[in-house]
């Protein structure tokens, strides 16, 4: 099968200008079919501070009101994902800017109300692969933004880690892919204060052991949870680390094997 | 050679969300290889007014200042065009939603500065056709809103009604294009006052006759001659009227001939 890149950016890339140019410059030359997903970044709060419009968060999520949805939609499917496509091109890389719901390619439901409501969020129920197919195999470069939608009109806020390895997952069938999580840190750490301390393999029994240790913990577990149930769905390789890590073979990383 | 419908929408239509849903309905409903244009409405104006960022006018026209541009980015290409392609998706209709900027289709170079700096507005210098025509013999509508791109990493506002013509010119090399200009009126009229004048048909020499008669004037004079142009250019029909002049047999439009 053939190799397929699916590489996710987190905000803090995408607020730097700079090192965004600089990501886009060298994600252009990766050879071979290849998909990006981007996040949002500060952007959609300093839109809604400029709109009045104030951030809900409950218990550290974010709840997407009508309002907050729309601004969303506007930043992250507008302005950063059509700034992405236009630099992507610029460095000859030929791309489409997607949301869910171009190509009807991600299918989610609105979260159901329990104690929280979360408003318009998300989850996803299935990836339609038939756009994407054809879209790749046609070497067009696909960069989805972090939206999804319920196929009754109604656009959704969704987890741009979650969109990642649902495409990773659902590509499976068609590609050996590999799953590549960009964001500020060289990878999961032993010690979080310092970036040298990477932990370079992480498998199912290391992973448990360490929990155990209290090595990884909190917001780290849902993401591993997520990428060892990619992975049992026939992903071929996970790998969370700076950027660089997909264009220099020095720069050291966290690789998640099965 | 097959037909292919390329339909304009304007600001009115954008604005009304009721006469929006209803036509995104009946859109959904033409048969064979369709694309959707879209402008802006006053979206654009009232999301400037809540951010504080003034709009500038030169002689009627608006001016694209950096942080202007931005905000067009954000409501076509974000808020409105996501929200039609959820829409078509809920009516079945597969569609993707693009600026020129996606699969490189729309090419522009900045308006050179000259008495005037319009600022980040483009001038279409190509389109590229290849992306276009794999979208449409798979069965894709692709839903274009009114930005372009240099290939040089800058977005540009563009006139939707160009936008238009340059794509039904482009692809009359593959396709018997139709060209369908919607608006809140019954078509070019008689009296403009009175929406049942409508001219049903010109050519080239009722139209010289029309603009002799003061009938035609200011405003349409450029609309006109760009359906003249397009129609020179290989297009074979050009329609301007309300949206129901594509779904209704008993509606009165004008056509433009040779």
């Amino acid at each position: 099968m053939e190799k397929l890149k699916i590489v996710k950016i987190g905000g803090n890339i995408i607020d730097d200008e700079t090192q965004l140019t600089s990501f886009l410059k060298d994600f252009a030359t990766l050879k071979g079919p290849k998909i990006l997903v981007h996040g949002g970044g500060k952007l959609a709060t300093r839109l809604a501070e400029k709109m009045n419009v104030p951030v809900q968060m409950i218990e550290g999520r974010r709840i997407t009101d009508a309002e907050t949805l729309d601004i969303i939609t506007m930043v992250y499917a507008g302005k950063i994902n059509k700034n992405i496509v236009a630099q992507l091109q610029k460095f000859k890389c030929n791309s489409v800017g997607f949301t869910g719901t171009d190509g009807n390619t991600i299918v989610a439901k609105k979260r159901p109300i329990t104690k929280i409501d979360y408003g318009f969020v998300g989850d996803i129920v299935r990836v339609e692969v038939s756009v994407i197919n054809l879209l790749l195999i046609n070497d067009l470069t696909i960069s989805f933004c972090a939206i999804s939608h319920d196929e009754n009109g109604q656009l959704l806020n969704t987890n741009a880690d979650t969109i990642a390895s649902e495409l990773a997952i659902a590509l499976s069938q068609e590609f050996d892919v590999e799953l590549y999580y960009c964001f500020e840190k060289s990878g999961v750490l032993k010690n979080v204060e310092d970036d040298t301390s990477v932990i370079e393999h992480i498998n199912k029994s290391t992973y448990q052991q360490l929990k155990n240790e209290g090595i990884i913990y909190e917001g780290m577990i849902p993401k591993l949870d997520n990428c060892f149930y990619a992975l049992e769905k026939n992903v071929t390789k996970i790998c969370i680390g700076k950027p660089a890590m997909l264009f220099n073979s020095n720069i050291k990383f966290t690789m998640i094997q099965k």
